[in-house]
């Protein structure tokens, strides 16, 4: 495929994107603060020329406000752009009358909110996208505290969902050889695992073992949507400190990785919290990993459990009936694990490891929320997305935030392209969990107990001749 | 600006749009021509990589369609994904009731078409984009006689105003270093002076005096949305011929070119109609240019006048009420112009000039359509967008299609930076429009008339130094 | 890869290409045709600036020459730029005298030409290394009638040679994303079988199972140096009509491409001749299609014959003892070819193809020029690469050229990458052709003859089991 | 201009330096460090796959050997590639008999080393031009004390000039979108202020008053030859602490940057020692900041002066002939230079600054190395470009290096594009150093001397307008 003609067609967007328009049609307002002008020009203007120069205009008083400012200007945006009550009672009435086609039409004009065709037209200058989605992120520090803004919210993410339609997404390596603007975003952005500045970087993009992909957006330059980290193993690893600093491996012919496991994935931008990327990231990246290297055989995640600790601490504190069956003495050593010992001793760490990872295991595959889906939101992702519950490893992760977070545990989920539609299709029906012989084993003990509803809540993995490897 | 890296990131776009999917996930439907099942499994599936196979096979099925299959397949989209009636009249009466928030949000919700979404779903597989655009060019062709279909039109329009949002389109020049895919569809695209071949865009294209710019959008690959091809000349040019058949300029220091003529704009993508690219286009190449050539003094066109033959024809039938004041002799002379010898001795070439240009000075200021606006198009177009009426040609363009459509007659409309916001304003405030000093010579006998309403439609262009030359 | 970065970098090369110095910084000289003064600054300039500046002024001037001016300029470079003879004899001396390193350095350095020196200076102006390629094609037209000339030739094959070294070209694909300035050069130097427009290059570039390749050279904007085009087929052809004929194969997975086949190979730079790019090219071809193609499974040639008819002529002309053995009957039905029915009946056509096959059998395996090589260039071009003489077609070429150089005759070489450098060194070594058993058969009557040396010219092909499909 | 083709063009060749050839054609000789037969047969094979193979094998073996074998290797290469004695001496004879054409050409054929048309073979792999150059290196390390590798050092610069001739070098803007891989190469390579990690150097490619230009050759892969550091300032600066640590300044229209200051130049590739860029890419930085800054009114450096405490010390040492005449107690101050205080109180500064810059002023203006030049390297490479001395600065660089070095002394360098040819000629003829009126003044106490030499030794540069503000 020659792509040169394409690439030099996107060039002009990095122009566009970091090139101010040069001169503004229009004559300040006397008050910085008040864009209500502005905002009526916008949406009465016909004119291309002054329509843009209006936008960027609006923009750039934006960026030049200061919180309190902002936030009056969303408000203001919120009150003001409604839908005319009085033609959207006529529309509603016309149609209860006569339900047809036209009253329809009439109905759907009447109903949509002018902050749709503001935004819009708001969208014309080059650059503006990234802009946009910056006011979304200032609106999301007080929609919550500020219900009017929920309306300007309702229609950005209207706006931007279509935006960012996965169509117009483009899947891009980071390696090396990507420049330092992206790369200091990546730095920035990693949220599982930190980056400990550039040399850890050039290790976690290390061409012999490692891979790096991001979803990019053709109108938001230097800024990746969402990124997922990658190692090339022998096998899954259990935990992520020797994953981090094992030795580069420069795999040859006779010795090629087997698995990709992907050890962490970030979204990069706040403004564009609700928009799913990451699914359609992970499949992607699958596609593109095997036919890079063909020798791969298991594609699975080293993950983190993030909600493990506190969920425990209030099954703990709710009792027997809600929470997981503990075995006599398992209350006691849960209790030494906050200021466990680094390197505790073999015959504690057995003891603790059996009873953690059963407890994770009731936490990933029993308990569910009021929703009725896993209480973990990267289980809820991942077996949302179609993986297994493949292994629960504890130590996994002992930085402060993992024993924190999770008492030191971290999972594998598998991804199984066999099974990736059944599983998806189980857990969105049923909650099912797909889970591995030795997850379910973890599980016996509670699947004994007659009154359990833990059985009906697991799917059996078709047995595979590749599990006979596990 | 270094814009290396993004354009390598654009390059995978280029990988997604010529490549499909490998396998369909998606079993296949006994009739081949019924795609509900699939449309009722895209609306309803949750899982991504479901979703994308699932699009995938609809585009795919559509375009094995035939006519009659495609319009079937179309108006059950317009019969079947309609808003849920009941859920909607609740709704509206909800909000008739209390018309809080609250009932207006679930309005928005209920009323809005599912076919919305099911587009969004249509448009996540790679190349999806082009697909959908060339799905409403046959839409467009069916929606004039079958009222359903216009429910379809409205929704894809909705979505299609929004993914080509102005802020998405990418400016490219065209020239003889762009690939041959993209300028065979500038051969095949052009709508106003046919390109003969590759010799005749060479020309076109030649670096020396010519320039030809299109809008792109990052998800149609090799396919330009809009493109305009510019002369740089000397002088603003009265007649099309000599413009496409004189010898390139090289231009150097001393002798700058100081005029841009537009004299090509044509819009590619039939299924985008509605949706205009054009004024925008225009602005950013006057802002390009300039850049390129500060001696330039001059935008200007050199346009056809697609409607007057017939406009005349009309209003000569109509009698003297409604068309334009004859003189004694004038309708002999115009019942002449049919046949008109190709080279007219002079005497009668200037006496049918005269009443020539006249009526075409009526037609573009005097004459107006129901709306009120100019009768013809391009007028309409480059009027609104603040261009003045500079000049009237003729003989401007003798081709067959010139004598037919326009007696031969072409117009400059010129575009002068410091006059496009007022002249916009005035035209869509007051539907007057902006002539030059020698248009309005032409109306003097119509203005002397004292019953007249051309004064007020007539804007006086304020004069300035650079008019002398002309 | 990542590669975005070397774009951009090499992006300003073209810019340098296209853009002259703007201003010249030495003064003209009075009579333009005369350089001296010019050739002589830039020789003695030490600064960069200046240099630079007066290499440019040499090049413009001797572009704006016309043939003589430019001939005499070329034979002032010869007479004056020569070794100081006084130095250079004193060195042969020193050298003679005492043969050391010392006396062998100074040596060097006083018989190489400052013709050297001068043309790498010539060549630091951006665009420069283009114009002394055509400084050379100017070069070659007269060197054969002015052997003066033949020291600048020999000067500038030193320095070209170094500049175009093998690992310096960069292999390109030629498809229809290529900018039209390079394909309209592909039209105008295929050499082989004659571009016929847009419409013939496009067939030859559908990638559904044509392709393209070009070498480039970084310092030659818009130029390719030479390229091959290659059809994948299922068999090795045995004619070019129905190869450029025939509808474009769309291959799929069950029937994929198991031939390539090269069926023109055209140099481009007639200012490089003598400087050979042709075997690297074929072979870095053959690596890529392996890569792309992995269902490939034979890699040949069909080639033209174009010494034959006239090598035929002069054998039949000198009597038996030099050329072919005929049979009773040949020569009268060689004499009917010149003439030949397009559409000759069976049995004279089969009468025909006999001898006329086993003549070019003769002509490319037994016949050899004064240097003990075969006739024919192709047939050593092929052949000095490792290739063997795989099949003799007729008719394979009924053009008017085909007929005229090779009485229809054409010729599949084969390259299998077993063979290359056994066929290659035998080549070398011994002179010895390698032939399939169905070009042997050819020569069997002969091959019986016990004073033939034909046997021995031979090699025999390792037997495979791919050849029992042949 | 449209360079998207390039760019394409060139991304294989990326492609070509990072792989290697997949499997050795050549059997590997029994002794590793012996490469004598592969030497022989890269030198005697015709084929050109084969060749490639052997290159290829060479380079990998020389690549892994260590540092004895690779001189061993080279010592090979010197003692054995070596023009045939007795065929050189015949074409000697010949030439000296009689001394035409032929017998040039043929002296010309003898004389030449073996050695070059090997290092023409080796390099035809991709990816050998930087081994080659890597090789050279190694060579340089050990050239000093074995002058049998001067022979291989004088044929490798003779290729390596001719294949990094500047018509060949690509200039290249370093910044924040470049990529990693070779950021990281600029930050080892700097030479002359040390970057202290990444965000130092994101402070020198800051885009709103830094750049940073690199030349690229399209061989060599991510490796700079050699790049310049400059500051947009508003005037010259006198020490490089400030302008290290200065806050970036965004400049608008209305405080543009006055001045461009050349503050670092640095080499990049040991290998290629001897060969200079650094003039041209000083003229191509010129040209182009002024393109992008027209605001630009001066072109300075702020250099060091890395030879000055030596010769200052050999002078002092030398006493009052050879060395700068010193005024009572002067000597004494400058002893106590070593031991400065950092912040001396200001009339101890005052004297200091006098008597040093005043040295300094004689160091670069009178003092003379044995071939009659500048003993400062830096000194030389400016004023041999045609740059003035304009400005002698204390303290200008307090650092370790810098007082070590320079007695803390820095130097401006002023490029006048109007004198740039005047001071080169008269620098490279005469030997005069331009110098500014401020700088003159220094000297004017020796300049009052009698038997000075000094006068003679200095160009007044002609004034100007400009120098009004300094």
């Amino acid at each position: 495929v020659n792509v040169s003609f394409l690439q030099e067609l996107f060039a002009t967007i990095a122009e566009q994107g970091r090139q101010l328009l040069p001169r503004s049609l229009v004559r300040a307002q006397a008050e910085r603060g008040d864009l209500s002008e502005l905002v009526a020009a916008l949406l009465s203007v016909r004119g291309e020329a002054s329509g843009i120069a209006i936008a960027r205009t609006i923009l750039d008083r934006y960026r030049g406000f200061r919180a309190p400012e902002r936030r009056r200007f969303l408000e203001y945006l919120a009150e003001t752009l409604q839908p005319d009550p009085e033609v959207l009672a006529r529309a509603a009435r016309s149609y209860l009358d006569v339900p047809g086609q036209a009253a329809l039409a009439a109905l759907q004009r009447a109903v949509e909110s002018p902050r749709q065709e503001f935004f819009r037209r708001l969208n014309s200058p080059p650059g503006a996208t990234a802009e946009i989605v910056a006011m979304r992120r200032d609106l999301l520090d007080w929609v919550g505290e500020d219900p009017l803004l929920a309306r300007v919210d309702a229609d950005l993410m209207h706006l931007l969902s279509s935006w960012f339609n996965r169509g117009f997404l483009v899947l891009q390596r980071i390696d090396w050889q990507t420049p330092a603007a992206v790369l200091e975003k990546i730095i920035a952005y990693e949220a599982v695992h930190q980056i400990q500045g550039w040399n850890d970087l050039r290790r976690r993009l290390d061409p012999r073992d490692r891979r790096c992909f991001a979803f990019f957006h053709p109108s938001l330059i230097d800024e990746p949507l969402i990124f997922v980290e990658v190692a090339l193993t022998s096998d899954i690893p259990d935990n992520i400190h020797s994953l981090l600093e094992e030795a580069p491996k420069g795999y040859v012919d006779g010795d090629a990785p087997r698995a990709a496991v992907f050890y962490s994935i970030s979204n990069c931008q706040e403004g564009l919290r609700g928009i799913s990327f990451g699914s359609f990231l992970i499949k992607r990246v699958v596609d593109d990993l095997l036919k890079e290297q063909p020798s791969l055989r298991t594609f699975a995640t080293l993950s983190p459990l993030p909600g493990f600790a506190k969920w425990l601490r209030r099954a703990l504190e709710g009792g027997e009936d809600e929470g997981p069956h503990l075995e006599a003495g398992e209350r006691e050593r849960l209790a030494h694990l906050g200021n466990l010992d680094p390197q505790p001793d073999p015959e504690h760490a057995a003891a603790i490891k059996t009873v953690v990872t059963r407890l994770a295991a009731h936490y990933l595959v029993v308990a569910k929320g009021a929703d009725g889906r896993p209480v973990d939101p990267v289980a809820r992702f991942h077996l949302g997305n179609g993986a297994r519950l493949e292994r629960i490893n504890w130590p996994g992760d002992t930085s402060p935030k993992g024993m924190r977070e999770a008492l030191g545990v971290m999972v594998n989920y598998r991804y199984d392209v066999r099974d990736i539609e059944k599983n998806h299709e189980a857990f969105a029906n049923t909650g099912a969990v797909a889970t591995s012989r030795q997850v379910r084993a973890l599980l016996k003990a509670e699947l004994s107990l007659p009154e359990t509803d833990v059985r009906r809540r697991l799917t059996s993995a078709r047995p595979r001749r590749t599990e006979t490897s596990e």
